[in-house]
């Protein structure tokens, strides 16, 4: 599969999109520099008091459920509803659905009240938010949370079931990532076993992914949003691949790779992620 | 424009200054590190069960308006009138004043009510806090927030008028820093582009200003505050230069740049503050 | 001292504990990483709505009460009295403790009404909680928090009433660390400065601690808590100590030296922890 928009980081990187950032407070400092790194620019705001007028300044809206509280989720619906008003596009990460209820039942509510965009998560969460039995799974998501060929079949069916569910473009991440949309679903075999060794690259994928969607287009159509999801699934984990060079040369270990991995998205190029993105139809 | 106090980063770093930062928890743990790299000592603490406390023992204190609450901005209050009553030192960050309403509003409340000595924040912020029209800036001050020989006067203004309005030192920063009290102003142009490709530069700003205006003073004068502040902005600016050196040689990005940069605040001297800042008057 | 469990660290990363962070804003995203690379596995949940559920599927629970609020302190008893009825390990760590009232009260609170395995603190803290007085000490812990031949004896002394009171292990970390129980105690000489040169250095401990701590084991006694808290500050000191190693070869500063700490975790070996503990009964 090649990537149609050949120049999406280019156009980030001159647009600059602002991106709402609703997100736990372990990695919001992590996914505020990688945004950055990459050229946009990131915004932090998580109380009702502006969670409305911030969303609706910005071009696009993350909601991540890591260290939920009430607080944090009502702000996150007054926030939610206003940028499905306002068409901007949207990115769940149910962090932690299926292994805590207080977050499988937020992220079931928010994915019925709002238009999501993407909803990005590992197996465990996105299992539970398409309501199959996540009996198997439970919180450990790390044991389990990889894509062969044994649950493949399983996955796919999951993440088009959810898909149909929300209208939304779901991505699943594991050590090959999966995204879906209804009516198809296709692999991305980027990225580095490291990333799992370090907090927070899923809620960077998050960010980044809202950032492309944040990137105008002339005519908004479900298929640009699949494809650019695509196209930053691919860009996450080429980084990944990037960093990991650079930490193997350097016989350095997670703290290493984790510098280098803003590195990478600070560096990185349109051409790099077409030359480097294993998509698999 | 030669700095006076030309040993006042060995004298922190013997003195070890208590700064009490209520701060975002976006840069949070960069704000602690890059303080405790300068060589002052952080404590952050923001429930209103403490924040009077903790800033009776402090000698310095950080009012930053990331991720505001209305239980955040309560403690600030009890912590900013605290402090007022001992004559601590506050270094108020107007984050978002001028994009966010809570934010502009919680914003002009602190400085009503506080004997701020320092307000730092970009063009856009400042121009929000002085009562000029903002409109013409909005939230996403990024485009906007470089002083450069067009709108330079007009930036000098409204600092002065905010200096005036406030008492407290004005700290505009940008491509350039633009210090200003009721009187007068001085540009710091110091630092590199790079610092805004990171979360928390200004944030680190607040906390190293905050720590220098902790050392001790025979007798306080206005003066002080001010020399104080430009030298914190050209020993941050000078640490943003030494980064972005070091990154160069190793072909890094912005993760490289970022922990360089507490590498320079932890080995920077006096001596090469007093020759590398680059002060107009 | 030759430590009992020789190959405590490959067993952890064999079983991949998941350890429940009931923590600070500051250092979450430290502590997370930490344990990450160390090859435990972290959840961060600190809503009332959620910290028992999440506590009765991790193996360990560490409460730290750095950024401490009213509602945190009400889901820390929530997730600590879960904890207690399923055995699992506790590890409290009284940030501030005998610095403002607030915590002394909160952790001698937790003191009192869980059954910790571990508290872990700096000297001030601990002298705090064994209900000396702490008038000598007060929040500026920086100053007076080093082992040396004067106060030993008074520091060993608390540590060991404290160990009586709670039935905890006591780890009283500083230029040497004491551990104790309520018969006994020992010194780890392990370490480098440049420890206290960066935030959470106590934070990410408390949450190796705790992952070994939730090692599994045949028959659980006393003594296993004992040794395996001397054997994590023992690892702990010596990846301070490989990263100073690493620092120093690259001229760098504190930021250097705090990547490399994570770097130092994710590669030492148990072999390396069985020939570099400095052990001192």
């Amino acid at each position: 599969m090649r990537l149609k928009e050949d120049n999406l980081l280019e156009r980030l990187r001159r647009e600059r999109p602002l991106i709402h950032c609703m997100t736990n407070y372990v990695t919001a400092g992590d996914v505020a520099n990688y945004l950055l790194a990459a050229g946009a620019s990131p915004v932090m705001a998580d109380s009702a008091r502006e969670a409305e007028e911030v969303t609706a300044a910005a071009r696009g809206l993350v909601l991540n459920l890591g260290t939920l509280s009430d607080e944090k989720l009502a702000a996150m619906r007054l926030a939610g509803k206003k940028a499905a008003v306002l068409g901007h596009p949207i990115v769940l990460d149910p962090v932690g659905a299926g292994g805590a209820s207080f977050r499988t039942e937020a992220a079931k509510a928010l994915v019925h009240e709002l238009p999501c965009s993407v909803i990005r998560g590992n197996v465990s969460e996105i299992l539970a938010l398409s309501e199959e039995s996540s009996a198997l799974y439970g919180v450990d998501a790390g044991k389990k949370d990889e894509l062969d060929r044994k649950n493949l079949e399983r996955c796919a069916k999951a993440a088009e079931r959810l898909a149909r569910m929300s209208g939304a473009v779901v991505v699943m991440t594991g050590k090959k990532d999966l995204i879906a949309d209804e009516n198809r679903y296709c692999l991305v075999d980027n990225g580095h076993p490291m990333m799992k060794r370090i907090t927070g690259a899923g809620c960077m994928l998050d960010g980044l992914t809202a950032a492309f969607l944040g990137v105008s287009i002339e005519e908004k159509k479900r298929e640009w949003v699949f494809e650019r999801a695509v196209y930053a699934a691919a860009a996450h984990g080429l980084c990944g691949e990037m960093a990991w060079e650079k930490t193997e040369a350097a016989k350095g270990g997670t703290g290493t790779f984790h510098t280098c991995l803003f590195d990478a998205v600070s560096i990185i190029t349109d051409h790099q992620i077409q030359e480097g993105a294993r998509i698999e139809i």
